[in-house]
């Protein structure tokens, strides 16, 4: 999987890319990221990549002849199964939606900044608008991180052990049941009995409770 | 206000921290943010901070103690008004709860890894736990800054110009109203002539009427 993504501050994009799960992905050949800087895409002497609004108001909207051409090169090297936006008005990002796009070969995700891009490039070059959730943020790079952790985990290979991204919750529209780990008892609190009986059928049917319970308390909109 | 993030990989959040607005709000002194790594706060040689599941399965566990000790010196040296662990079964995350954030004083932020923490940190430490969305992400780093992008953003001063989260996606129940900016007409596609008019009063109502559209038709449920 190749994903390119299209910033304003690249720089801010840096570490959780060399970092963990992501940096050994890369450093596997799993996925390749490139980052690219929106002010290489500029003519002026100024690299000015936004502008003031039309119509008046607070905040800058990033122009559209940098992020066209940035995209049109990109373009003319390969082809895109998709050119997301990250944006807060965007479809909201969902475990089914990142799987989903886990299976895609090559994708270009454009951060927003300031109040965002001009609608028109959203006309013109985007096929999907991705939010992260029902917040804003300064800019779309941290949705952006957000969106390859959340897709480049589910690739083949990248975690250690296969298994472990199918019991995560959300896989099957379940919380994940309550995980322990040594010692035992700590000031008095102890782990569940079951946990320590060594009675794997019967540990995996109380996870399954556990999970079920969980998701009924805390979140019954998954179980509809 | 002070956050202080626990973590496992505190080079993962380097970046997001030292560009663009959360660099700007830390060097006006804004907001103080650091960072804990939980290797500190282990005793063996091998500075060990997870473990296997008991009852067995894929995925390590953060243990409890490292944890404790870092949580209990950070409230031996002030009181925090909340003490969050970011995990996917969290309460989700929305600008609301973002607003409501924005006025504490002090707060710790627990990132988990792996398949998380030792559910008996949540049940003894943890005041409240946050999702980013309803997705898995390899840890809880990645939520943690976009927690604190979410929230610093909002502390008056750090934007420029304080009329511009305001007028954000979300504050209002409503998408934000599409923006342009120069040139008024790229490739044949025009800015919409009410943005030109130097109208304001009109301008104000188109985008009044926009933004309500816009949430009709992507998001009804925000109007409900």
């Amino acid at each position: 999987m190749r994903i390119d993504i299209i910033t304003v501050l690249p720089e801010l994009l840096k570490s959780p890319f060399e970092a963990s799960i992501l940096k050994r992905s890369i450093e596997k050949g799993l996925v390749e990221v490139h980052f690219h800087n929106l002010r290489d895409f500029t003519t002026g002497n100024y690299r000015q990549v936004d502008d003031y609004q039309f119509g008046g108001g607070a905040g800058m909207v990033l122009m559209i002849e940098p992020i066209d051409k940035c995209i049109a090169q990109l373009k003319s090297e390969r082809e895109y199964d998709e050119v997301i936006y990250m944006t807060p008005d965007g479809d909201t990002l969902d475990q089914g939606m990142a799987n989903q796009l886990s299976l895609k070969k090559n994708i270009i995700i454009l951060c927003g900044h300031y109040k965002g891009v001009d609608q028109r490039v959203r006309d013109m070059f985007i096929t999907r608008e991705i939010s992260i959730g029902d917040y804003v943020l300064s800019g779309g790079e941290l949705g952006a991180a957000v969106l390859c952790d959340a897709i480049i985990r589910l690739i083949p290979g990248v975690l250690n052990d296969e298994t472990s991204a199918l019991t995560d919750t959300f896989q099957d529209n379940l919380l994940a049941p309550p995980v322990y780990t040594r010692p035992a008892s700590y000031q008095g609190s102890e782990v569940p009995q079951i946990l320590l009986s060594g009675d794997f059928p019967k540990i995996e049917k109380w996870r399954e409770e556990q999970a079920f319970e969980k998701t009924k308390t805390k979140r019954p909109d998954l179980l509809k």
